[in-house]
């Protein structure tokens, strides 16, 4: 079933004699098949056929739109069970996680069909025209979204389904009504394959044309480069590590002839506040809350809790010996992938070996069998400050303790601390007012601030905003989760005196779409 | 009353020995006055004063930023006289001009404080939690934007009131709740100066922190570029030449430690199609209309119509005869200063020494004057696709026609066109049936298509774009003109299961701005 092809819009193609193959970390092996790593050639063939199905892609309906969408996640479901058999082979991520993350996967597709039926993402706005008005007249003047064009995916190793092929940042190009071209991720390419295959699908049952979605194998750093200086690609939706994505965004912003926008999510430590309050009445519960959350899928979710900040009292000691009696006790676990383990001990050894770092767990390595075991670490605001090596990532069940003297120290730490995706406050009664200082700072360096939660798992909602200052992202105005991820592949597009019969609907009198737009300043449908 | 000094917050700030003076291109003199230049101290100093100012700013209410605006539209009025005066001698525009910027400048603001007041601008989004879902609950998720921090601004040489000191960018930006540092334009130092001050007594009047608004003088690159890296600036706005925009785009977003968005207006010769119908019954009236357009305003504008397509035919040659006749009729006017003198005229020797480019008005140089004299060039769609430098801007009242055997060579040459501010379709009866292909292909490539007008003269609106495509602009998301503009200097910040107490209004329940608001996916008020 799995053959190893590059999919050049609908086409299966394997021109190159360069191969990959797919370890599973779980047998500890490769896993059968070749996977053909794409030539120059079929790159670019990928990307001529996805601009020329732009033109007719971004001619369908909202409904036709949606449809396929709908028609991609059926076509997922109808393969449930051999997506999940390989993805766990490929990423030794467990069965009930995989089920609900191709839950998830489907739900996003759905919403944004939903969104699409609804219409009124657009942005319509209209200012009728005035031809009275003193001292000039004003034209009939109408704007909305409109699609921008190919977009270039990479997707994440630790969403096989929710962040890679047909995850999120597909789902809502494809949405905005762009065509896609995925770059497969190395560690699962054979469920690239698969979900590959069911776009293909998808896109053959509801006419799509040729090239609407194609995926390439490639993990060469200058074909990349040459894939995303292709003029014809108009964005890039990217989520992974901060050396790989800070790579794509130079190069798209100051490499290409053309810049074009990149929406990448890199690096994020996730900072949690522990109010005094909060400290003295809830010490358990929070330490218990927090182990579970530092080690759910071993540790490897972008928004796993990577800091911890302490106002120290006497509680601080026996608070910080529980939650590491509890992490020690949590069994290693499988990681993603070689990389990802390697990776992930590599930079635990990095951060153990700064100055005024102390372990509070056993150094288990686990690296022979691809298992992260979690580890907590502590420090001092002082040292916090001075050095920002301990502000690195460290993807995997790790996390850092910056013990505080006071408030003072604990503002001075949030006022240098990098931007990040989410930070959460764990406070009560009083703590939040006399804290709201803290709170504030905080919330100048976060895309999302969580109250009295753990900041894993990420709501795909019209209200969530999965994204945040650099370097968690390299555009703190957009979300790559829920409804206004859409926005990110888009662009205004003005009309002046538009003759009403090539108006699109959107903008036309009489508002056939039912939409909800601006007209001369004011909300109406 | 001009002193010549930098304003560093509130204070009048003069540290440097270096000097500027204001050249008037009408007295063809310096105009009295020393301007220093502000040493690297003071731009540092307005650097942290409007960081400091930011945590103070933001919390000011939307009707005290709302007053804010309307006080500094206030000063400026009480100041009309003054600044036309000092504007008409700096610039060379005329007082009719420069009364009506004033008035568009003025009506920018309050537009901002209209749009403050109303308050919807900040996209309030809520999904309420539900306790009981199945097989996870959902927490309460808010979201709306908020201000990004100081915002530093390049204004225009060609609109010292509407693109300048308290020009788009600074009405949006500190509308948006973000402190402002204008880097003054050389060509209005006077201008900016008395513009500046109406600013700071207005920051006085409102009691807004020190810091609120500064304005440095220096036209040193490398101290430009020390100022672009400042940590503590978080965007920028940008109106200018090409070259200028790409260097702070680059700079911004590959030189910083922490890239910033970088928002910049730069280069677009806004193509015009005269479809056949229109050319054939109504020749004179359009030939009369773009004269009036290209002229206008010496050319100054960034939508000045530069790039005319003709599909040739037998009244093609009349038609060229008779724009040229009605070109070299107008007179000469002063430019609005030695550079865009010095460029106009150089650009245009460069265009008209392109092989296959013919001149069809008197090759008049009125630069001893710093005057513009007005050209028409033409050229074959042949030649446009095989050469870019046909594209390039020509700052001033000058246009190429580009001359088409056939629909094919039009579309052929609007598939190589560069991104624009403007694209205008002049047609009648079933011109735009039969070209519907040509005026899909120009909207792909412009913020904004007309038809049946010109594209001078930017409503400001709510359905406004006044940006497009690289090298139009280096953000074609967003406009620059027009109420969405605020947007540019935002980005969202999602709240999960915040106490209701520390919400702020816009997601409070209940609704007590009665903003239009999101709430399960639903818009409601």
């Amino acid at each position: 079933m799995i053959n190893g092809y590059n999919l050049i819009g609908l086409k299966q193609s394997g021109e190159g004699s360069e191969i990959l193959h797919a370890f599973s970390p779980v047998l500890m092996q490769d896993l059968p098949g070749d996977f053909h790593i794409a030539t120059s050639a079929e790159m670019k063939l990928a990307v001529t056929k996805a601009a020329s199905a732009f033109e007719v892609y971004k001619q369908k309906t909202p409904v036709e739109k949606a449809v396929f969408l709908e028609t991609i996640a059926a076509e997922i479901q109808a393969i449930n069970e051999t997506l999940i058999n390989r993805a766990m082979l490929e990423t030794a991520l467990p069965e009930a996680r995989l089920t609900g993350e191709i839950g998830r996967t489907c739900g996003q597709l759905k919403l944004f069909a939903d969104i699409l039926r609804e219409g009124s993402w657009v942005e319509a706005v209209i200012d009728e025209k005035m031809p009275e008005r003193k001292p000039l007249p004003r034209a009939d003047i109408r704007k909305m979204l409109i699609p921008i064009g190919p977009v270039l995916v990479f997707g994440a190793s630790n969403f096989p389904f929710a962040f890679s092929t047909a995850g999120g940042d597909t789902a809502s190009a494809l949405a905005a009504g762009n065509p896609v071209i995925v770059k497969a991720h190395e560690g699962h390419l054979g469920t690239n394959e698969l979900v590959g295959g069911a776009i293909k699908n998808a896109a053959v049952k509801c006419g799509m044309p040729d090239g609407v979605f194609s995926f390439v194998i490639n993990n060469n750093i200058e074909a990349i480069e040459s894939l995303v200086k292709e003029e014809d690609i108009k964005a890039i939706g990217f989520t992974g590590s901060f050396k790989a994505g800070t790579a794509i965004y130079k190069t798209a912003t100051s490499k290409r002839k053309t810049p074009i926008p990149v929406y990448a999510e890199m690096s994020s430590v996730n900072p949690v506040l522990i109010l005094p309050n909060k400290l003295k009445n809830q010490a358990g519960a929070t330490a218990a809350l927090l182990a579970t959350s530092v080690t759910m899928g071993t540790g490897q979710f972008c928004t796993n809790p990577g800091l911890i900040f302490l106002i120290e009292n006497e509680e601080t000691v026996p608070f910080t010996n529980s939650l590491a009696g509890l992490l020690s006790n949590i069994p290693a676990s499988t990681m993603l992938n070689k990389g990802v383990c390697n990776n992930y001990y590599t930079s635990r050894k990095n951060l153990e070996q700064q100055q005024g770092v102390n372990v509070l767990t056993p150094l288990t390595d686990a690296s022979d069998a691809y298992k992260g075991a979690a580890m907590l670490l502590s420090t001092t605001a002082e040292k916090f400050i001075s050095n920002e090596a301990l502000q690195s990532e460290v993807f995997g069940p790790s996390s850092l303790i910056v013990l505080c003297k006071n408030e003072d120290e604990l503002n001075q730490s949030l006022q240098v601390l990098h931007g990040q995706l989410t930070g959460t406050v764990l406070g009560e009664g009083d703590d939040y007012e006399k804290f709201a200082a803290s709170v504030n700072l905080l919330s100048n360096k976060v895309g999302r601030i969580l109250f009295n939660g753990v900041p894993t798992g990420v709501e795909v909602g019209h209200a969530m905003v999965h994204g945040g200052p650099f370097p968690a992202t390299t555009n703190a105005a957009s979300t790559s989760v829920g409804a206004d991820a859409i926005k990110r592949f888009t662009r205004p597009l003005c009309l002046q005196d538009c003759p009403s019969e090539y108006l699109p609907d959107a903008l036309k009198d009489g508002n056939p779409l039912n939409i909800m737009r601006k007209m001369n300043g004011q909300y109406t449908r």
